[in-house]
Protein backbone atom coordinates (compact mmCIF):
# COMPACT_ATOMS: atom_id res chain seq x y z
CA UNK A 1 0.00 0.00 0.00
CA UNK A 2 1.46 3.22 -0.88
CA UNK A 3 0.46 7.11 -0.83
CA UNK A 4 -1.17 6.92 -4.27
CA UNK A 5 -3.18 4.14 -3.40
CA UNK A 6 -6.24 6.83 -2.43
CA UNK A 7 -6.53 8.83 -5.46
CA UNK A 8 -6.07 5.42 -7.99
CA UNK A 9 -9.00 3.84 -6.21
CA UNK A 10 -11.98 3.39 -8.49
CA UNK A 11 -14.71 6.09 -7.39
CA UNK A 12 -18.53 5.56 -6.90
CA UNK A 13 -20.15 6.20 -10.77
CA UNK A 14 -23.54 7.68 -9.88
CA UNK A 15 -26.46 9.30 -11.54
CA UNK A 16 -27.54 12.74 -11.56
CA UNK A 17 -31.14 13.82 -12.13
CA UNK A 18 -31.42 17.83 -12.59
CA UNK A 19 -28.49 19.80 -14.26
CA UNK A 20 -29.88 23.31 -13.21
CA UNK A 21 -26.76 26.11 -11.55
CA UNK A 22 -27.05 23.67 -8.40
CA UNK A 23 -26.78 20.22 -10.32
CA UNK A 24 -24.44 21.71 -12.93
CA UNK A 25 -22.09 22.67 -9.60
CA UNK A 26 -22.69 19.09 -8.04
CA UNK A 27 -21.40 17.04 -11.54
CA UNK A 28 -18.65 19.16 -11.82
CA UNK A 29 -17.44 18.47 -8.48
CA UNK A 30 -18.13 14.66 -9.16
CA UNK A 31 -16.27 14.79 -12.18
CA UNK A 32 -13.08 16.60 -11.42
CA UNK A 33 -12.81 14.01 -8.40
CA UNK A 34 -12.70 11.11 -11.06
CA UNK A 35 -16.79 9.95 -10.48
CA UNK A 36 -18.50 8.83 -13.84
CA UNK A 37 -21.22 10.80 -14.00
CA UNK A 38 -24.66 9.73 -15.62
CA UNK A 39 -27.24 12.52 -16.19
CA UNK A 40 -30.37 13.64 -17.25
CA UNK A 41 -32.47 16.90 -17.66
CA UNK A 42 -36.12 17.53 -18.17
CA UNK A 43 -34.89 19.91 -20.99
CA UNK A 44 -31.27 17.70 -22.44
CA UNK A 45 -29.62 20.72 -23.50
CA UNK A 46 -28.62 21.72 -20.43
CA UNK A 47 -26.49 18.92 -19.50
CA UNK A 48 -24.04 19.92 -22.37
CA UNK A 49 -22.04 22.25 -19.58
CA UNK A 50 -21.62 18.77 -17.97
CA UNK A 51 -20.97 16.51 -20.45
CA UNK A 52 -18.49 18.64 -22.07
CA UNK A 53 -16.46 17.48 -18.86
CA UNK A 54 -16.84 14.06 -19.32
CA UNK A 55 -20.37 13.38 -17.84
CA UNK A 56 -22.65 10.87 -20.10
CA UNK A 57 -26.44 11.96 -20.87
CA UNK A 58 -29.28 9.46 -20.46
CA UNK A 59 -31.80 9.54 -22.95
CA UNK A 60 -34.58 9.04 -20.17
CA UNK A 61 -34.67 9.37 -16.58
CA UNK A 62 -35.15 5.70 -16.42
CA UNK A 63 -32.21 5.15 -18.47
CA UNK A 64 -30.21 7.21 -16.28
CA UNK A 65 -31.30 5.18 -13.00
CA UNK A 66 -30.48 2.33 -14.63
CA UNK A 67 -27.23 3.10 -15.29
CA UNK A 68 -26.08 3.35 -11.39
CA UNK A 69 -26.96 1.94 -7.91
CA UNK A 70 -26.38 5.89 -6.62
CA UNK A 71 -28.78 8.33 -7.92
CA UNK A 72 -28.87 12.01 -6.65
CA UNK A 73 -31.82 14.48 -7.31
CA UNK A 74 -31.51 17.91 -7.36
CA UNK A 75 -34.39 19.09 -9.12
CA UNK A 76 -37.00 21.83 -8.79
CA UNK A 77 -39.37 20.73 -6.18
CA UNK A 78 -40.88 17.45 -5.02
CA UNK A 79 -43.41 17.44 -7.61
CA UNK A 80 -40.79 17.45 -10.05
CA UNK A 81 -39.17 14.20 -8.77
CA UNK A 82 -42.43 12.13 -8.63
CA UNK A 83 -42.97 13.45 -12.13
CA UNK A 84 -39.08 12.34 -13.54
CA UNK A 85 -38.79 9.13 -11.59
CA UNK A 86 -42.40 7.67 -12.27
CA UNK A 87 -41.26 5.16 -15.44
CA UNK A 88 -37.71 4.45 -13.33
CA UNK A 89 -37.31 1.18 -11.74
CA UNK A 90 -36.19 2.00 -8.25
CA UNK A 91 -35.38 -1.28 -6.87
CA UNK A 92 -32.39 -1.94 -5.23
CA UNK A 93 -31.43 1.88 -5.96
CA UNK A 94 -30.27 4.40 -3.46
CA UNK A 95 -32.27 7.73 -3.92
CA UNK A 96 -30.23 10.78 -2.78
CA UNK A 97 -32.78 13.39 -2.94
CA UNK A 98 -31.48 16.90 -2.75
CA UNK A 99 -34.26 18.92 -3.71
CA UNK A 100 -35.73 21.33 -2.02
CA UNK A 101 -39.06 20.29 -0.12
CA UNK A 102 -40.59 20.27 3.82
CA UNK A 103 -39.56 18.13 6.36
CA UNK A 104 -43.68 16.14 5.39
CA UNK A 105 -41.98 16.12 1.81
CA UNK A 106 -39.02 14.30 2.85
CA UNK A 107 -40.86 11.57 4.61
CA UNK A 108 -43.40 10.97 2.24
CA UNK A 109 -41.18 10.78 -0.45
CA UNK A 110 -38.88 8.29 1.60
CA UNK A 111 -41.92 5.91 1.84
CA UNK A 112 -43.07 6.38 -1.67
CA UNK A 113 -38.98 5.21 -2.63
CA UNK A 114 -39.03 2.32 -0.11
CA UNK A 115 -42.19 0.86 -0.96
CA UNK A 116 -40.27 0.81 -4.53
CA UNK A 117 -37.74 -0.79 -3.02
CA UNK A 118 -35.42 1.59 -2.92
CA UNK A 119 -32.75 3.20 0.28
CA UNK A 120 -33.98 7.19 0.90
CA UNK A 121 -31.90 9.66 2.19
CA UNK A 122 -32.90 13.53 1.87
CA UNK A 123 -30.40 16.25 1.69
CA UNK A 124 -30.68 19.77 2.22
CA UNK A 125 -28.10 22.01 0.59
CA UNK A 126 -26.51 24.63 2.36
CA UNK A 127 -25.00 26.63 0.14
CA UNK A 128 -25.55 28.71 -3.59
CA UNK A 129 -23.74 26.98 -6.60
CA UNK A 130 -20.83 29.26 -6.01
CA UNK A 131 -20.12 27.71 -2.81
CA UNK A 132 -20.24 24.03 -4.31
CA UNK A 133 -16.55 22.42 -3.91
CA UNK A 134 -15.22 25.21 -1.76
CA UNK A 135 -15.05 25.25 2.01
CA UNK A 136 -17.75 26.02 4.10
CA UNK A 137 -20.60 24.62 2.17
CA UNK A 138 -22.53 22.06 3.62
CA UNK A 139 -25.63 19.46 3.36
CA UNK A 140 -27.82 17.92 6.03
CA UNK A 141 -28.75 14.50 5.20
CA UNK A 142 -31.39 12.28 6.65
CA UNK A 143 -33.03 8.89 6.39
CA UNK A 144 -31.27 5.76 5.92
CA UNK A 145 -28.14 5.61 8.10
CA UNK A 146 -26.84 2.37 6.13
CA UNK A 147 -27.07 4.56 2.77
CA UNK A 148 -25.43 7.19 3.89
CA UNK A 149 -22.48 5.52 5.56
CA UNK A 150 -21.86 3.26 2.71
CA UNK A 151 -21.88 6.70 0.52
CA UNK A 152 -20.69 9.27 3.04
CA UNK A 153 -17.32 9.59 0.75
CA UNK A 154 -18.97 10.36 -2.27
CA UNK A 155 -21.54 12.44 -1.04
CA UNK A 156 -18.56 14.39 0.41
CA UNK A 157 -16.92 15.18 -2.41
CA UNK A 158 -19.31 18.56 -3.34
CA UNK A 159 -19.79 19.66 0.04
CA UNK A 160 -19.16 18.87 3.83
CA UNK A 161 -21.72 16.32 5.34
CA UNK A 162 -23.86 16.50 8.28
CA UNK A 163 -25.98 13.56 8.59
CA UNK A 164 -29.33 14.71 11.34
CA UNK A 165 -30.77 11.75 11.98
CA UNK A 166 -32.91 8.39 10.03
CA UNK A 167 -35.92 10.34 10.06
CA UNK A 168 -36.16 11.75 6.61
CA UNK A 169 -37.60 14.75 7.67
CA UNK A 170 -35.22 15.72 9.51
CA UNK A 171 -32.62 17.14 7.04
CA UNK A 172 -35.49 19.51 5.70
CA UNK A 173 -36.65 20.75 9.75
CA UNK A 174 -33.10 21.58 9.87
CA UNK A 175 -32.68 23.53 6.37
CA UNK A 176 -35.68 25.43 7.17
CA UNK A 177 -34.93 26.54 10.93
CA UNK A 178 -31.14 27.39 9.51
CA UNK A 179 -32.68 29.55 6.62
CA UNK A 180 -35.29 30.92 8.83
CA UNK A 181 -32.53 32.35 11.26
CA UNK A 182 -31.00 33.78 8.41
CA UNK A 183 -34.10 35.22 7.33
CA UNK A 184 -34.83 36.78 10.76
CA UNK A 185 -30.79 38.19 10.86
CA UNK A 186 -30.97 39.65 7.58
CA UNK A 187 -34.21 41.28 8.54
CA UNK A 188 -32.58 43.12 11.57
CA UNK A 189 -29.39 43.47 8.81
CA UNK A 190 -32.27 45.40 6.57
CA UNK A 191 -33.75 47.12 9.67
CA UNK A 192 -30.14 48.57 10.56
CA UNK A 193 -29.28 50.18 7.37
CA UNK A 194 -32.62 51.69 6.62
CA UNK A 195 -31.84 53.13 9.95
CA UNK A 196 -28.56 54.54 8.67
CA UNK A 197 -30.26 55.90 5.17
CA UNK A 198 -30.24 59.67 4.96
CA UNK A 199 -27.47 59.96 7.36
CA UNK A 200 -23.71 60.39 6.37
CA UNK A 201 -22.92 56.95 7.64
CA UNK A 202 -20.79 55.01 5.54
CA UNK A 203 -22.55 51.49 5.10
CA UNK A 204 -19.31 49.74 4.78
CA UNK A 205 -18.15 51.66 8.09
CA UNK A 206 -20.85 50.53 9.86
CA UNK A 207 -20.99 46.84 8.22
CA UNK A 208 -17.34 46.30 10.22
CA UNK A 209 -19.09 46.74 13.29
CA UNK A 210 -22.71 44.83 12.52
CA UNK A 211 -20.59 41.98 11.34
CA UNK A 212 -18.59 41.24 14.79
CA UNK A 213 -21.52 42.65 16.85
CA UNK A 214 -24.13 40.06 14.95
CA UNK A 215 -21.38 37.28 15.37
CA UNK A 216 -20.80 38.07 19.12
CA UNK A 217 -24.61 38.02 19.77
CA UNK A 218 -24.76 34.86 17.71
CA UNK A 219 -23.88 32.74 21.29
CA UNK A 220 -27.31 33.88 22.36
CA UNK A 221 -28.18 30.73 20.57
CA UNK A 222 -26.27 28.54 22.89
CA UNK A 223 -27.85 29.95 25.80
CA UNK A 224 -31.08 29.88 24.33
CA UNK A 225 -30.74 26.05 24.09
CA UNK A 226 -29.23 25.28 27.05
CA UNK A 227 -32.01 27.31 28.76
CA UNK A 228 -34.85 25.01 26.19
CA UNK A 229 -33.30 21.68 27.53
CA UNK A 230 -32.63 22.81 31.48
CA UNK A 231 -36.71 24.02 31.42
CA UNK A 232 -34.90 26.91 33.78
CA UNK A 233 -35.39 30.48 31.53
CA UNK A 234 -34.59 33.09 34.35
CA UNK A 235 -31.85 35.27 34.06
CA UNK A 236 -31.53 36.96 37.49
CA UNK A 237 -31.09 40.88 36.77
CA UNK A 238 -29.24 41.07 33.96
CA UNK A 239 -31.14 41.51 30.02
CA UNK A 240 -34.34 40.15 31.67
CA UNK A 241 -37.42 40.18 29.42
CA UNK A 242 -38.43 43.85 31.80
CA UNK A 243 -34.85 45.46 31.07
CA UNK A 244 -35.48 44.56 27.50
CA UNK A 245 -38.67 45.89 27.04
CA UNK A 246 -38.07 49.20 28.56
CA UNK A 247 -35.66 49.25 26.41
CA UNK A 248 -37.43 48.83 23.28
CA UNK A 249 -38.98 52.38 23.26
CA UNK A 250 -35.96 53.95 22.52
CA UNK A 251 -35.80 51.25 19.32
CA UNK A 252 -38.85 52.38 18.34
CA UNK A 253 -38.85 56.60 18.97
CA UNK A 254 -35.20 56.16 16.75
CA UNK A 255 -37.27 54.43 14.12
CA UNK A 256 -39.52 56.77 13.98
CA UNK A 257 -37.33 59.82 13.81
CA UNK A 258 -35.41 58.30 11.29
CA UNK A 259 -38.28 57.76 8.76
CA UNK A 260 -37.92 53.47 9.09
CA UNK A 261 -41.30 51.49 9.43
CA UNK A 262 -41.29 48.99 12.46
CA UNK A 263 -42.77 46.69 10.40
CA UNK A 264 -39.42 44.16 10.87
CA UNK A 265 -38.62 44.52 14.40
CA UNK A 266 -42.82 44.88 15.97
CA UNK A 267 -43.16 41.69 16.40
CA UNK A 268 -40.02 40.17 18.00
CA UNK A 269 -40.81 43.38 20.52
CA UNK A 270 -44.76 42.27 20.55
CA UNK A 271 -43.46 38.52 21.51
CA UNK A 272 -41.33 40.27 24.29
CA UNK A 273 -44.11 42.32 25.48
CA UNK A 274 -46.60 39.10 25.78
CA UNK A 275 -44.28 36.61 27.44
CA UNK A 276 -43.11 39.91 30.06
CA UNK A 277 -47.06 40.66 30.48
CA UNK A 278 -47.26 36.81 31.35
CA UNK A 279 -45.31 37.30 34.17
CA UNK A 280 -41.78 36.10 32.86
CA UNK A 281 -39.88 39.07 33.53
CA UNK A 282 -37.07 37.69 35.42
CA UNK A 283 -36.65 35.37 32.11
CA UNK A 284 -34.71 35.75 28.80
CA UNK A 285 -36.22 35.38 25.62
CA UNK A 286 -36.40 31.66 25.03
CA UNK A 287 -39.60 31.48 26.44
CA UNK A 288 -40.57 33.65 23.37
CA UNK A 289 -40.48 29.97 21.60
CA UNK A 290 -43.74 28.90 23.01
CA UNK A 291 -45.84 31.82 21.58
CA UNK A 292 -45.16 30.87 18.62
CA UNK A 293 -46.69 27.68 18.72
CA UNK A 294 -50.33 27.36 17.22
CA UNK A 295 -51.44 24.19 18.65
CA UNK B 1 11.16 56.75 31.86
CA UNK B 2 11.05 53.35 32.86
CA UNK B 3 8.40 50.83 31.99
CA UNK B 4 6.55 51.48 35.54
CA UNK B 5 5.91 55.29 34.51
CA UNK B 6 2.87 54.90 32.81
CA UNK B 7 1.42 52.22 36.06
CA UNK B 8 2.63 55.08 38.47
CA UNK B 9 0.98 58.16 36.56
CA UNK B 10 -1.77 59.56 38.08
CA UNK B 11 -5.38 58.70 36.57
CA UNK B 12 -7.24 61.68 35.76
CA UNK B 13 -10.31 61.94 38.38
CA UNK B 14 -14.19 61.59 37.68
CA UNK B 15 -17.49 62.08 38.52
CA UNK B 16 -20.24 59.11 38.03
CA UNK B 17 -23.81 59.95 38.23
CA UNK B 18 -25.57 57.22 38.40
CA UNK B 19 -24.55 53.80 40.09
CA UNK B 20 -27.65 51.39 39.07
CA UNK B 21 -26.23 48.01 37.90
CA UNK B 22 -24.07 49.37 34.87
CA UNK B 23 -22.89 52.64 36.68
CA UNK B 24 -21.59 50.72 39.34
CA UNK B 25 -19.94 48.09 36.58
CA UNK B 26 -18.04 50.63 34.90
CA UNK B 27 -17.71 52.67 38.77
CA UNK B 28 -15.48 49.77 40.14
CA UNK B 29 -13.36 49.58 36.32
CA UNK B 30 -12.72 52.77 36.89
CA UNK B 31 -11.61 52.41 41.01
CA UNK B 32 -9.72 49.22 40.11
CA UNK B 33 -7.70 51.27 37.69
CA UNK B 34 -6.70 53.74 40.09
CA UNK B 35 -9.25 56.69 38.95
CA UNK B 36 -10.29 58.58 42.44
CA UNK B 37 -14.37 58.49 41.69
CA UNK B 38 -16.63 61.07 43.47
CA UNK B 39 -20.28 59.18 42.50
CA UNK B 40 -24.01 60.13 42.82
CA UNK B 41 -27.27 58.38 43.09
CA UNK B 42 -30.60 59.34 43.11
CA UNK B 43 -31.10 57.19 45.59
CA UNK B 44 -27.55 57.65 47.87
CA UNK B 45 -27.78 54.04 49.26
CA UNK B 46 -26.97 52.40 46.14
CA UNK B 47 -23.54 54.20 46.10
CA UNK B 48 -22.67 52.15 49.12
CA UNK B 49 -20.90 49.27 46.52
CA UNK B 50 -18.09 51.71 44.88
CA UNK B 51 -17.92 53.70 48.26
CA UNK B 52 -16.79 50.46 50.05
CA UNK B 53 -14.27 50.58 47.23
CA UNK B 54 -12.92 54.18 47.31
CA UNK B 55 -15.37 56.20 45.79
CA UNK B 56 -16.54 59.67 47.43
CA UNK B 57 -20.06 59.76 47.36
CA UNK B 58 -21.53 63.29 46.86
CA UNK B 59 -24.03 64.69 48.82
CA UNK B 60 -25.95 66.42 46.09
CA UNK B 61 -25.06 66.05 41.83
CA UNK B 62 -24.51 69.76 41.81
CA UNK B 63 -21.23 68.99 44.61
CA UNK B 64 -20.86 65.76 42.52
CA UNK B 65 -20.18 67.81 39.21
CA UNK B 66 -18.20 70.59 41.07
CA UNK B 67 -15.71 68.20 42.15
CA UNK B 68 -14.32 67.13 38.73
CA UNK B 69 -13.98 68.48 35.25
CA UNK B 70 -15.33 64.71 33.86
CA UNK B 71 -18.47 63.32 34.13
CA UNK B 72 -19.89 60.94 33.29
CA UNK B 73 -23.63 60.20 33.57
CA UNK B 74 -25.09 56.97 33.37
CA UNK B 75 -28.62 57.57 34.19
CA UNK B 76 -32.52 56.15 33.65
CA UNK B 77 -33.27 58.10 30.82
CA UNK B 78 -32.70 61.03 29.15
CA UNK B 79 -35.34 63.24 31.44
CA UNK B 80 -33.33 61.77 34.52
CA UNK B 81 -30.13 63.17 33.10
CA UNK B 82 -32.03 66.52 32.62
CA UNK B 83 -33.99 66.50 36.31
CA UNK B 84 -30.46 65.32 37.87
CA UNK B 85 -28.55 68.55 36.26
CA UNK B 86 -30.63 71.36 37.02
CA UNK B 87 -28.75 72.64 39.71
CA UNK B 88 -25.45 72.19 38.57
CA UNK B 89 -22.96 74.22 37.29
CA UNK B 90 -21.80 72.82 34.01
CA UNK B 91 -19.12 75.62 32.84
CA UNK B 92 -16.07 74.09 31.85
CA UNK B 93 -17.53 70.40 32.76
CA UNK B 94 -16.58 67.58 30.18
CA UNK B 95 -19.85 65.77 30.11
CA UNK B 96 -20.19 62.41 28.64
CA UNK B 97 -23.42 61.16 28.57
CA UNK B 98 -24.10 57.15 28.92
CA UNK B 99 -27.66 57.22 29.06
CA UNK B 100 -29.63 55.47 26.61
CA UNK B 101 -31.87 57.64 24.37
CA UNK B 102 -32.27 58.69 20.83
CA UNK B 103 -30.24 60.35 18.60
CA UNK B 104 -33.06 63.61 18.89
CA UNK B 105 -32.08 63.35 22.82
CA UNK B 106 -28.34 63.17 22.32
CA UNK B 107 -28.46 66.09 19.91
CA UNK B 108 -30.86 67.85 22.07
CA UNK B 109 -28.73 66.68 25.49
CA UNK B 110 -25.70 68.16 23.32
CA UNK B 111 -27.28 71.68 22.41
CA UNK B 112 -28.44 72.07 26.14
CA UNK B 113 -24.58 70.95 27.85
CA UNK B 114 -23.26 73.27 25.26
CA UNK B 115 -25.89 75.82 26.28
CA UNK B 116 -24.37 75.52 30.03
CA UNK B 117 -20.82 75.82 28.86
CA UNK B 118 -20.10 72.68 28.91
CA UNK B 119 -18.04 70.22 26.16
CA UNK B 120 -20.29 67.00 25.28
CA UNK B 121 -20.07 63.20 24.18
CA UNK B 122 -23.05 60.66 24.36
CA UNK B 123 -22.14 57.26 24.52
CA UNK B 124 -23.30 53.95 23.80
CA UNK B 125 -23.00 50.85 25.97
CA UNK B 126 -23.00 47.66 23.71
CA UNK B 127 -22.66 45.62 26.92
CA UNK B 128 -24.21 44.26 29.76
CA UNK B 129 -22.80 44.91 32.87
CA UNK B 130 -20.87 41.77 33.56
CA UNK B 131 -19.30 42.40 30.51
CA UNK B 132 -17.77 45.57 31.57
CA UNK B 133 -13.99 45.16 31.96
CA UNK B 134 -13.90 42.35 30.09
CA UNK B 135 -12.97 41.94 26.54
CA UNK B 136 -15.34 42.12 24.02
CA UNK B 137 -17.28 45.47 25.81
CA UNK B 138 -17.23 48.37 23.77
CA UNK B 139 -18.94 51.77 23.87
CA UNK B 140 -19.93 54.17 20.76
CA UNK B 141 -19.25 57.57 21.39
CA UNK B 142 -19.78 60.86 19.29
CA UNK B 143 -20.07 64.41 20.01
CA UNK B 144 -17.17 66.94 20.86
CA UNK B 145 -13.64 65.36 18.75
CA UNK B 146 -11.70 67.01 21.70
CA UNK B 147 -13.38 66.15 24.77
CA UNK B 148 -12.99 62.35 23.30
CA UNK B 149 -9.60 62.57 22.46
CA UNK B 150 -8.48 64.20 25.81
CA UNK B 151 -10.71 61.76 27.70
CA UNK B 152 -10.12 58.69 25.39
CA UNK B 153 -7.81 56.87 27.76
CA UNK B 154 -10.21 57.10 30.92
CA UNK B 155 -13.09 56.30 29.17
CA UNK B 156 -11.14 53.14 27.60
CA UNK B 157 -10.61 51.27 31.04
CA UNK B 158 -14.45 50.09 31.48
CA UNK B 159 -14.86 48.53 27.90
CA UNK B 160 -13.57 49.79 24.40
CA UNK B 161 -14.21 52.91 22.68
CA UNK B 162 -15.60 53.06 19.56
CA UNK B 163 -15.73 56.95 18.14
CA UNK B 164 -18.13 57.30 15.69
CA UNK B 165 -18.52 61.16 14.91
CA UNK B 166 -18.86 64.73 15.84
CA UNK B 167 -22.77 64.91 15.37
CA UNK B 168 -23.87 63.83 19.17
CA UNK B 169 -26.79 61.62 17.73
CA UNK B 170 -24.82 59.27 15.80
CA UNK B 171 -23.71 57.34 19.06
CA UNK B 172 -26.99 56.67 20.08
CA UNK B 173 -28.12 56.05 15.97
CA UNK B 174 -25.51 53.45 16.16
CA UNK B 175 -26.63 51.79 18.83
CA UNK B 176 -29.78 51.66 18.04
CA UNK B 177 -28.80 50.02 14.52
CA UNK B 178 -26.92 47.38 16.22
CA UNK B 179 -29.26 46.70 18.66
CA UNK B 180 -31.87 46.21 15.76
CA UNK B 181 -29.93 44.11 13.77
CA UNK B 182 -29.55 42.07 17.08
CA UNK B 183 -33.13 41.63 17.51
CA UNK B 184 -33.56 40.42 13.92
CA UNK B 185 -31.19 37.71 14.61
CA UNK B 186 -32.70 37.32 17.89
CA UNK B 187 -36.37 36.52 15.88
CA UNK B 188 -34.66 34.33 13.76
CA UNK B 189 -33.01 32.59 16.26
CA UNK B 190 -37.00 31.94 17.72
CA UNK B 191 -38.40 30.73 15.08
CA UNK B 192 -35.57 28.35 14.43
CA UNK B 193 -35.93 26.77 17.44
CA UNK B 194 -39.89 27.29 17.79
CA UNK B 195 -39.75 24.86 14.30
CA UNK B 196 -37.86 22.21 16.30
CA UNK B 197 -40.19 22.35 19.46
CA UNK B 198 -41.84 18.94 19.74
CA UNK B 199 -39.49 16.87 17.29
CA UNK B 200 -36.30 14.94 19.19
CA UNK B 201 -34.06 17.24 17.65
CA UNK B 202 -31.82 18.43 20.72
CA UNK B 203 -31.40 22.06 20.78
CA UNK B 204 -28.05 22.08 21.80
CA UNK B 205 -27.24 20.11 19.16
CA UNK B 206 -28.85 22.14 16.30
CA UNK B 207 -27.70 25.06 18.18
CA UNK B 208 -24.19 23.79 17.24
CA UNK B 209 -24.76 24.17 13.38
CA UNK B 210 -27.17 27.39 13.69
CA UNK B 211 -24.44 29.63 15.28
CA UNK B 212 -21.39 28.89 13.00
CA UNK B 213 -24.37 29.03 10.02
CA UNK B 214 -25.37 32.89 11.80
CA UNK B 215 -22.04 33.84 11.26
CA UNK B 216 -20.91 32.57 7.99
CA UNK B 217 -23.97 34.64 7.15
CA UNK B 218 -23.23 37.64 8.63
CA UNK B 219 -21.18 38.43 5.96
CA UNK B 220 -24.13 39.15 4.01
CA UNK B 221 -24.06 42.81 5.65
CA UNK B 222 -20.65 43.36 3.83
CA UNK B 223 -22.15 43.21 0.40
CA UNK B 224 -25.32 45.26 1.54
CA UNK B 225 -23.17 47.78 2.96
CA UNK B 226 -21.33 47.26 -0.63
CA UNK B 227 -24.40 47.34 -2.87
CA UNK B 228 -25.63 50.45 -0.49
CA UNK B 229 -22.46 52.68 -1.51
CA UNK B 230 -22.09 51.48 -5.43
CA UNK B 231 -26.01 51.79 -6.21
CA UNK B 232 -25.22 48.08 -7.83
CA UNK B 233 -28.11 45.81 -5.76
CA UNK B 234 -27.99 43.50 -8.98
CA UNK B 235 -26.58 39.62 -7.83
CA UNK B 236 -27.23 38.21 -11.08
CA UNK B 237 -28.27 34.49 -10.89
CA UNK B 238 -27.52 33.34 -7.92
CA UNK B 239 -29.60 33.49 -5.01
CA UNK B 240 -31.54 36.37 -6.66
CA UNK B 241 -35.01 37.98 -5.33
CA UNK B 242 -36.91 35.44 -7.72
CA UNK B 243 -35.34 32.53 -6.85
CA UNK B 244 -35.13 33.21 -3.02
CA UNK B 245 -39.24 34.65 -3.37
CA UNK B 246 -39.92 30.98 -5.14
CA UNK B 247 -37.86 29.34 -1.96
CA UNK B 248 -40.44 31.29 0.97
CA UNK B 249 -42.97 28.87 -0.17
CA UNK B 250 -41.06 26.13 1.51
CA UNK B 251 -40.32 28.66 4.44
CA UNK B 252 -44.07 28.37 5.59
CA UNK B 253 -45.42 25.20 4.48
CA UNK B 254 -42.46 23.69 7.25
CA UNK B 255 -43.89 26.60 9.37
CA UNK B 256 -47.42 25.15 8.88
CA UNK B 257 -46.41 21.68 9.53
CA UNK B 258 -44.49 22.31 12.66
CA UNK B 259 -47.47 24.25 14.05
CA UNK B 260 -45.58 27.56 14.03
CA UNK B 261 -46.87 31.05 13.42
CA UNK B 262 -45.15 32.69 10.53
CA UNK B 263 -45.73 36.29 12.06
CA UNK B 264 -41.40 36.46 13.32
CA UNK B 265 -40.89 35.50 9.02
CA UNK B 266 -43.78 37.17 7.10
CA UNK B 267 -42.50 40.52 7.37
CA UNK B 268 -39.12 40.00 6.23
CA UNK B 269 -41.01 37.13 2.81
CA UNK B 270 -43.38 40.22 2.20
CA UNK B 271 -40.94 43.01 1.95
CA UNK B 272 -38.99 40.54 -0.79
CA UNK B 273 -42.43 39.66 -2.96
CA UNK B 274 -42.94 43.53 -2.96
CA UNK B 275 -39.60 44.45 -3.97
CA UNK B 276 -39.72 41.35 -6.63
CA UNK B 277 -43.43 42.59 -7.77
CA UNK B 278 -41.41 46.51 -7.70
CA UNK B 279 -39.46 44.50 -10.89
CA UNK B 280 -36.21 43.71 -8.87
CA UNK B 281 -36.03 39.77 -9.81
CA UNK B 282 -31.98 40.11 -10.50
CA UNK B 283 -30.96 41.84 -6.99
CA UNK B 284 -30.36 40.49 -3.74
CA UNK B 285 -32.28 41.82 -1.02
CA UNK B 286 -30.31 45.11 -0.43
CA UNK B 287 -33.29 47.13 -2.07
CA UNK B 288 -35.22 46.18 0.60
CA UNK B 289 -33.78 49.18 2.65
CA UNK B 290 -36.06 51.38 0.77
CA UNK B 291 -39.11 49.47 1.38
CA UNK B 292 -39.29 50.16 4.81
CA UNK B 293 -38.77 54.31 4.72
CA UNK B 294 -42.23 56.05 5.81
CA UNK B 295 -40.95 59.43 4.08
Amino acid sequence: MTDTSLSSAPRTPLTLLGTGAMGTALGRAWLAAGHPLTVWNRTPERTAALTAEGAVAAGSAAEAVAANRLVVACLLDDASVGAALEGADLAGRDLVNLTTGTPADGRARAAWAEERGARFVDGGIMAVPPMIGAPGAFVLYSGDPDLFQEHRDTLAVPAGTEYVGADPGLAALHDVALLSGMYGMFGGITQAFALLRGTDVAPKGFAALLVPWLNAMADAAHRTAERLESGDYTTGVVSNLAMQVAGTDTLLRTAAEQGVSPELLSPFLDLMRRRLADGHDAEDTTGLVHLLHTR
